[in-house]
């Protein structure tokens, strides 16, 4: 018997990808699909790309439906607005994965710095396992609580994790430079999201250090490294839909070579499946990963400066979310972690 | 037990949509992948987004070899290849779809006019069954050679059928203005699909009904209206990778509404899987389709002028080609039509 | 010494268009740009292209201010908002090249059944002389009232005028169909404008002959034909920002050939700076027009089906738009036609 | 009269480039346009854009008919081809302008290694000037020979000239990150610029410090940090056709504030018509000066890491090289540096 999900605050783009996701999965049967704002409409007629794969309706949330119709709850709403849902999901005995960034930070004044609004649930933050599985696989098995990571922080955790865990770099002075693809801005129409504005243009945005994204890299390669982070971070919006493509320099401590780096990288991401090394000389391209849950991952070694750079692709709804999601749902539910994920990018 | 089969020609994008759509197909195995001018090359060198997804290599094409492997034959290959290969594989009792335009027309002295090459097997043409499956499905059931059919037919015999069907409209003076992404023009680097050429612009090609599709969309419509159907065809190439979208222009005969065509449009596709019609009001778009097999159509009236406008979108590589050519096989072999393809098109 | 103008509406695409281009006119001062929404904010804060290029602010819009800082008025506004302020400015003797539709169609019944408004001031209809150069310069070198042909008209017109002009096609049953660029719905973010629905994706708009820009097109049309012509136009959105494709469809009455119709363009467009007629086989890419005010045009003739294939591109927002809004100052004024307009397209 | 130039090499993008802006300079008469593959054909055959602005036709080059027919020539040749025509067009005492990388370095040996050619004319590398106008002006003025810079390095330097001028950052562990669109690639078509390549994607290319470009910025900014400058350079090919966007890290010494960088900056490029230093949170968007001269530059002070973020937009075909070329002449011409360069850049 299939496993019987509902989808929270399902129409925005991470909203429509777990319902595309979902709605291919074997062992998954949507049962609960809610935006408010939509409540009676169809699914379809907000994004017709589903029509004939999901036929259900927006509804308007409620608990009590919610906890009667489905056992597993994906959260795909604004930060803040997951914080006043969860609590109550998991309470009545449910499952939760939270697409929000609210369980992600360990401190809650972290949260209210960076994210610019008071967390309400602070008790419930180290309840939920950050759900990363090429990291913390282990912890997610025994989760009922997941807090899915960031966009960006996927990306950048994911190119830097190896180095950083075998303490192969400077642990102060990394850059991270992140390119994204416009469906990370949302659904909503914005001047910054016009066609007009975006197509044929390079910008950068949030430059100086100010990204939400940034403490939650920290945390993460902090926990890692097992020593404190600092990151310069700066994400730039690009003129594709999806995908992000994050270039991290860092410093080598001791000598190293390219060969090295590449065995180190493979051992490390061995056994995990979305985790490709690009072989030397190859760099990811993020139309390679487009509609899918792998991420590429490609290196080079500078003599001339000592740097190691290192460069990754995701798709920023799919790894960096829906499909994160599911693959989180997957090692929750003791599902094979590929299940319902295995299909390639969509290129050309 | 899987379905072995082979890929001949699978360095191009049909191909390589062959190889990402028969790898996540759960009754196929893919033996043999073919590409002379890449023999020995892992497929994701050539295409990285099948890392992972297909990990074997491309190997020279020996008959041999190839019935030896495999049961089922994909043809990829370029117009004038295919009918050097297609006869001996079907002559050793193999299954052959064939992906190019070799087999679709019936008069080989209409194929020598169009395709500027001479027929050599012109024997062979009334084997092939036209694998346009919302039309021919029983012809198809019982094929052991199949043509698939051109990208831009199956965006316009979708359209057109089911009022040349029910002779709503008159038969002279169709026009079907179509637009494709780059995708249809290949792999192979050329002037016209560099991407400062195309990247902001929109153009036409072969303008005055010389494009080779043309006889086979009239050799199409004319079969399903009963009588002889010249039509102006005009393709042009847009700044999209993938999707075609026509807009066809016919006149109506006798008194119609959009509430009847409507209704003729979804009785006619009642129970076809891969074609949608859109409510009133609304009209295809090609994303919502992109990487998928469904074909989204869309209809006006115009009171006016006694116009009837069908507007359909499908995914050329994989409605128009490469999906079109598995919905093919599935009925060939008996299973379900839309195994394999069921994913949602990739929308943002 | 410079002629002073005024641009009123110049927050939009049309607007800084206009602002763009005659900044670099030689013989024209801007001495005066309103956007009520924007009132004291520096240009270059909404448009920073315009950076070093124009310096000046927005204003709130006032009659009194207006004429007596300009001579000439562009009015960039929306429809139903230029009936407004014309009739005010024309009486105080300046000259106005009005962008809007609203003195574009000579019935103000009809203008009130396409434009759903009222027409206020249909007494001043008859005054506004069609700014279209190619056709109608004698007429706009006496105009104080200059109406500024829509987009689509233009590319249109241009296509279709020498056909019709001569008689040679059939004036029954001229299928247009066109191709835009997201410019052309303006600078405000709409669902339809968000860059993840526009990129990658092909569609059409207003179909079944319901776009406001029919009657204007059938309005000139028969004017040139003398005799009524009835059109059926059908409007597409593409993933540029700038262009606008036309492909019209034509029955040719009595023999041609495709030699004979270039010669009969080149003949009729003689001495025409702003239109190039393209050489036998070549089509117009909207690229090659981008930023500029040419019109590039070619033609097909279809021997088989006795079509007359007509295509033409323009910049919408320069030929279709402000460009031509300023040939028409130009042509008022008796400046020499291309004067600050002689750059060519931006390609690649 | 006018100055009677030679455009050598001109069927690639910086030669369609420079007769596109030099048809506009109200001073230049194009007198000698040559790409010996492509002698005889009209060059509105080859750029269609330039029908109406540009008449004339490829010649094959040839010294003697050259130096007779022009007194200025611009090399827009490809790297070794530039040293083999400079020195005789030098010696028959006309001024150059080299667009290649041929003369931009100053040591030979470096040359060679980075581009992995022999240097044939070491002993002329002393008499070219570095054409980078807004850092040496003086020296362009008395130039016969300017070797204009590299695309990368003109956004580099300028993004980064202020604050090693004013020895405000650690001149050990500078980052460039560029993005650069498709058309430095050049015209050719290849692999890498098939448009289904780089629609929709995101990619790095000559990662690990390789890329010929490094060298060149290093030289120019150790000059303008008079001490050795090491920097690390990865470029990437993003989907556009025009524009760099340079995003330079850099750590502070000493106390600073995003207040007094601006200062600073606006300080250093006080009086230089083509470089605008945005507002404070404002970043640069290549759009803004696509198919203009002018750079845009955006600074952010992240006192978290105490980095100095420098980010720079440039339109790599005319601030990156044939506007530059332009502004070149016009100072070694004693013409106003803005004469034929004012236009601004094309947005939307």
């Amino acid at each position: 018997m299939a496993l019987k999900v509902g989808i929270i605050g399902a129409s925005g783009y991470t909203g429509s990808e777990l319902i595309r996701l979902a709605a291919g999965h074997p062992e998954i049967s949507i049962e609960y699909v809610t935006a408010n704002q939509y409540k009676g409409m169809a699914v379809s007629d907000l994004y017709p790309h589903l029509t004939g794969v999901y036929d259900g309706k927006y509804e308007s949330f409620d608990l009590d439906t919610a906890i009667a119709k489905a056992d597993v709850f994906f959260l795909a709403l604004p930060h803040g607005k997951a914080m006043e849902v969860a609590p109550d999901i998991l309470e009545a005995g449910c499952k939760v994965i939270d697409l929000s960034g609210d369980f992600r930070l360990s401190d809650p004044t972290v949260y209210e710095v960076w994210y610019k609004k008071e967390h309400t649930r602070p008790d419930l933050i180290e309840k939920a396992v950050y759900g990363l599985p090429e990291i913390y696989e282990e912890k997610i098995k025994k989760a009922s609580f997941v807090s899915n990571p960031g966009c960006y922080p996927t990306g950048a955790i994911l190119a830097l994790a190896p180095l950083l865990s075998e303490g192969l770099i400077d642990t102060e002075g990394i850059v991270i430079n992140s390119l994204s693809g416009v469906s990370g801005a949302g659904r909503e129409p914005k001047p910054e999201t016009h066609f007009c504005k975006v197509e044929g243009s390079l910008t950068a945005y949030k430059v100086g250090g100010i990204h939400q994204h940034t403490p939650e890299i920290e945390q993460y390669l902090s926990d890692i490294a097992s020593k404190p982070i600092v990151i310069s971070f700066t994400p730039h919006l690009m003129p594709i839909s999806r995908g992000i493509l994050t270039t991290a320099y860092t410093d080598a401590v001791g000598s190293t070579s390219l060969d090295e780096l590449l065995d180190l990288y493979k051992l490390y991401y061995k056994g995990k499946t979305f985790v490709h090394i690009l072989p030397r000389g190859q760099y990811p391209q993020t139309k390679n990963v487009a509609g899918s849950n792998y991420c590429h991952i490609g290196l080079a070694f500078d003599e001339r400066t000592n740097k190691i750079i290192v460069i990754s692709a995701i798709d920023n709804l799919v790894k960096g979310a829906s499909g994160q999601a599911i693959q989180n749902l997957n090692i929750m539910m003791g599902f094979p972690q590929d299940m319902g994920l295995k299909h390639a990018g969509l290129m050309p």
